[in-house]
């Protein structure tokens, strides 16, 4: 099966099976207070931030997805041209298609024809450069967007469920991309793809320079099932193995603290199930400095540039809504807001040595 | 839409659509401990109290919903009625409408027409003071039924997700109605509408001056969900952003400890999903000084006097009927029992810093 | 309605309607520790223990049910012939129909005619003595049945939603209790009847120099749920007043804990939806003395004296079951196995301000 | 009725009645962490360890089952081929029927002729000891199979509820087995059938010298539900008597985490209820030094040797996948990776006096 092919595939199956939400994100444990006194007027509510040395709108980004054919490239050019109008940013799927078939890359560089100011995020996978690649080839992918940073993306439990993954991850690879993250000139962001990011491994990009991270965590779309479908279609004894593993994964709040926790100057970009401006805003409150989402945009951008509009409408009315509900008139108002963590996300960071009243003080300041 | 319009279909609604109860009050999260030697004979159970200077027959009272046209002031001549003949108290619904158009005000008059001698509070949104009244729009307020107080009620999730809403809450607000409060003569009393209060908005409004609090908390009536049945029927874009919000708000038992927390020394009323007379006297136990109730009164209203009257005999009887059972003969009494807290109400407490053990202080001192 | 005809309407509701197990007795919460190894062979485990100075073959009694009537004491002559059999104690049920009509005095005395070497239990309620009753009441109460004990019963519960009720306990009749207990030479059981003994209640008999308690908590049969069924059959308006407190109540095992806390050096009997041995096994761990039961058995005993015979077989194997399955030989060895306390019942002795190593100490010793 | 004939009708009822997962083993409230980083690369990963001297491919062993008759026979040597190329362990099922029956010893002598590398496991209940087994019987046991140890079990929940059973565990049996253990030659593995073992059982082994343990604790196959089963076939009383015990036991993830505690030097079995790899993989991190499973095996067993190949290939590879995921390299650094214990595993180990930070210390130690 070409590379194009199973992207096809990937898109599809995201569309059309029942693979995300099937765990929690642990952010029904996050209750921000209502403050009936705001102190606030709706119009005056500020959401916009810098990132990547540009001005958002909003702290919403639409993570790396797709692109390698005609098809995948119209995808693409629908959420840029929508991203560009909206003020938010932007990643791409994996560039290696386009690194492999130059003829794939027209797919990609769409993006910031349609969007020549929004913030780009270039993307390639750490196995790529386990298996050969270099600096060159990872210039050549921010270039053929003129990224604004590039998103190297982790997946050892999507590739060990794959029919045909190669999940190998060795350490070295992280002195590689540390090596050419000097020479690169963008920054680099480590970036999971829906089993969420730990302290330890924070801690481990942390002590080798990385301070971005978009931690996509458990309870959105779940490339364990996504991978176990495509297991299932040819008969591959994966499929049955996967079982066990469909609640795999670092629930996304819980990333979001341990990441925070670990990494108390980062900047954190929450995603994997996040869905409406609510969670935007809670995930804010919990430490992380803008959110991402990825399959519910794909949803969209196939129904119509003006659907997509309208879902971008209602996220930022609903975060805006949060804002002024708990009285924070701008992003650094809303993480000093107070918070109740409960429930399992708080016996999560016991059971992990975090204190409330320890990650209260990170959480504020980071 | 014209207000009175607004106020009818907000009547309808609440008698016919699925409004309330959505979410819990954590009321079920407060144990009482029954005395098997209570010490007490039920006739002798005293549940009176001084209210705005009368002298209540129990701690109750109808918080503000309605007038403005025939039909409501019909239904705010029940109430008063029966609140009269009870010995409780009652609050008109917002005099906004009576303010603008001077023929509406006889529904509201109505109510000190039959009920002479039971505190009635007026009731005005904070909003108005932003949009222009001023002390003499709340003298008129009190005058027109010779209030015992006035209810300024806050309600920027009701505004946020109304179709016509203006949701604007600056701060000076805050020192305007302070100034006002000074001058007007009768207590002011800081009411929520569903969405609870919390211990930062109630310690702001110590700060300045007040001491009346009706928390009207998650768990009963929702105007977020009221507002979305209104959005829905208009085809509005809000009815769909709302949805993740429908949970939104403070629960009134965790509203009832936060406030008083935050306010050791003030008049609370916990309001919001208070539907018996144990409710009333968990609230009471929990920190609360009286209970009041909307939507449950509403419906008894409609159905006439007989049917209210029947509905506070037997919240009364509970009321009472817990008190001995609780080995208390009187109010003071009551709130110096001991209680259970525990599961989510106990959970929230901790992640806000208040331990179980301070509150028990506070709660029994207040 | 005569005395005796409410008595068969009580039996009757028990038998027949929903009354039972509506709640829990947070047994479930309490966990025995299984020893692989227990050094113990079944034939050896020794259930026996002094009662009242006699001897039971187990820690168990049948509390008061019944008597007034010929079909009654039909009742009390099946179980008290199965009690002696057996090696058990027996409770007859409240007496005050027989002080009043000396022709109803035959179907209790029959316990102690076909039972002459059972423990037998006298029974009278705390109102009777709010009502008139004194030493001679009592005194005959014990004779009528040569009775060991005499349990006082408190039931303001149930006063408060029965049809009838007068629900009348002021705080003399304790001093008048505990002055005639002092003459009556035999002793006094404090016994609730399903709503449970709380800590203050139970340090209040002990002050008052009372050391026997029977708890009767919350979980087995519910006498608000009894007097609800006879409220609408009537169709009283107490019917629906109860409703809020079908719950209500001291389950019994966070009764026995308040009760032990209390008391150490009391006699407890746990009781209140104790259903089989290992729920009698289970009490014993958590701080009780023996266990008793009422609904269970009466269904049992209208079936026939070889159906109760073959229920107390098979609740006195289970009870051996799980002494043997912990690793203790006898009573004395029982209440030392060690426990898991968790969930609900945990987070209750939290609130009340007991920790579960403080408890360890007490339950132990007790 | 037989001995042959009974283990015929184990074997029948464990395949077609529901006896199994009635309960949790609690492995649900622990969580391994991702790390999207593992620094490992698939193929690397390896499972192998010492046990009994053999190395085993994977730490994985089928518990003790069968044997006795033609058929029985059958499925040991399917299970044994199968453990030999895979190169895992195997236990043998009670061998007092071919110690009583010298016919009968065939059906075990199989696995050792068609498994000559593998570490085969001889099995006798300690009842037999109590009933006059002594060094003799256990030397015959063993050198039947030539087996690298001896598994004693323990079961004195099953023999409670047997209809045939007899339940004795006199303590003088451990001072027995532990002279036998002196003279044996190889070593004896303490071994429960589904009710786990506790820290003072742990302990008391331990104390006499014993550091093989197999745990087998609750939340797989119940043998009280077997007896049960066979108790209601017969028309036995206990069938009634046993139902308040069907949850009966230590689950196995508490039992692993009491008996480490207990003996933090010993060699830990994990079995009862692990039914896939991150079961193995959990049981390991949480203490344990390898798993064993028999329910799962016998079903595949019976469908054939590639039936229970391809079980043990999707076993494995579970089992290496959560070890990649973990960044776990081999059995060592995975027992060392971080962990969450949260809900009612969490209860459990406070109740017991065991702290996160204290069993935190230990089960990376040992
Ligand atoms: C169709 C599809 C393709 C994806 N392809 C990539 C990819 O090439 N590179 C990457 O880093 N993440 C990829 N992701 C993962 C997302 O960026 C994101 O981390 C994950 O889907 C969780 O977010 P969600 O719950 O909002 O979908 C893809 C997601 C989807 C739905
Ligand atoms: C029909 C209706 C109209 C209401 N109008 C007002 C109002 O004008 N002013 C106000 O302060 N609260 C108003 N409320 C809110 C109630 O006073 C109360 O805070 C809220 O309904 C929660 O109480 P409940 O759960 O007992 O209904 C209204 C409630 C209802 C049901
Ligand atoms: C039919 C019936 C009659 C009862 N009558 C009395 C009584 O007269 N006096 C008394 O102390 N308790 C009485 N009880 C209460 C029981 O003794 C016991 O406290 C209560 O039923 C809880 O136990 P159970 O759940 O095992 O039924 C009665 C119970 C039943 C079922
Ligand atoms: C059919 C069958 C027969 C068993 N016979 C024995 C036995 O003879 N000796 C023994 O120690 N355990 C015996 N067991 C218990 C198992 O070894 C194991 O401890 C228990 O079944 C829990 O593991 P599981 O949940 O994986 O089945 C038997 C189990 C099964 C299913």
């Amino acid at each position: 099966m070409s590379l194009v092919n199973r992207k096809l595939e990937h898109v599809e199956i995201c569309l059309f099976e029942d693979v995300q939400g099937l765990t929690t994100t642990l952010l029904e444990n996050v209750e921000l207070i209502h403050q009936a006194m705001p102190g606030v007027t709706f119009k005056d509510v500020d959401t916009s931030l810098i990132f990547l040395r540009k001005r958002l709108s909003a702290p919403l980004m639409v993570t790396g997805m797709t692109g390698g054919s005609q098809e995948l490239g119209k995808i693409n050019s629908v959420i840029a041209q929508v991203v560009e109008e909206k003020g938010l940013a932007m990643g791409v799927g994996s560039q290696r298609v386009a690194l492999e078939k130059t003829e794939a890359a027209e797919s990609f560089k769409v993006t910031r024809k349609v969007a020549p100011n929004a913030p780009l995020i270039a993307n390639l996978g750490l196995p790529q450069l386990v298996r050969g690649y270099g600096l060159d080839h990872l210039r050549r992918a921010v270039e053929m967007i003129e990224a604004d940073a590039i998103a190297i993306h982790l997946n050892p439990a999507q590739e060990l469920f794959q029919p045909e993954g190669e999940p190998e991850y060795p350490m070295d690879a992280l002195g590689k991309l540390r090596d050419i993250s000097k020479e690169l000139g963008v920054p680099v962001i480590i970036k999971e793809t829906g089993s969420g990011i730990s302290m330890e491994t924070a801690r481990l990009f942390r002590e080798n320079g990385f301070t971005y991270f978009d931690v996509s965590g458990q309870g959105g779309t779940s490339w364990i099932a996504v991978e176990t479908v495509r297991d299932r279609r040819r008969g591959h004894w994966k499929a049955n193995a996967s079982e066990p593993f469909i609640k795999w994964g670092i629930p996304t709040a819980a990333s979001v603290v341990e990441t925070r926790f670990a990494v108390p100057d980062g900047f954190l970009i929450s995603s994997g199930g996040i869905r409406n401006g609510l969670d935007v805003a809670k995930s804010i409150v919990l430490g992380a400095n803008m959110s991402g989402m990825a399959n519910p945009v794909l949803a969209k951008a196939v129904s119509g540039i003006d659907s997509l509009k309208r879902f971008f409408d209602e996220v930022i009315f609903q975060l805006r809504a949060a804002m002024m509900l708990t009285g924070a008139k701008n992003l650094v108002e809303l993480k000093r807001r107070p918070v109740v963590i409960w429930g399992k996300l708080r016996e999560w960071m016991e059971s992990r040595g975090i204190t409330l009243s320890d990650y209260e003080r990170i959480r504020r300041g980071g």
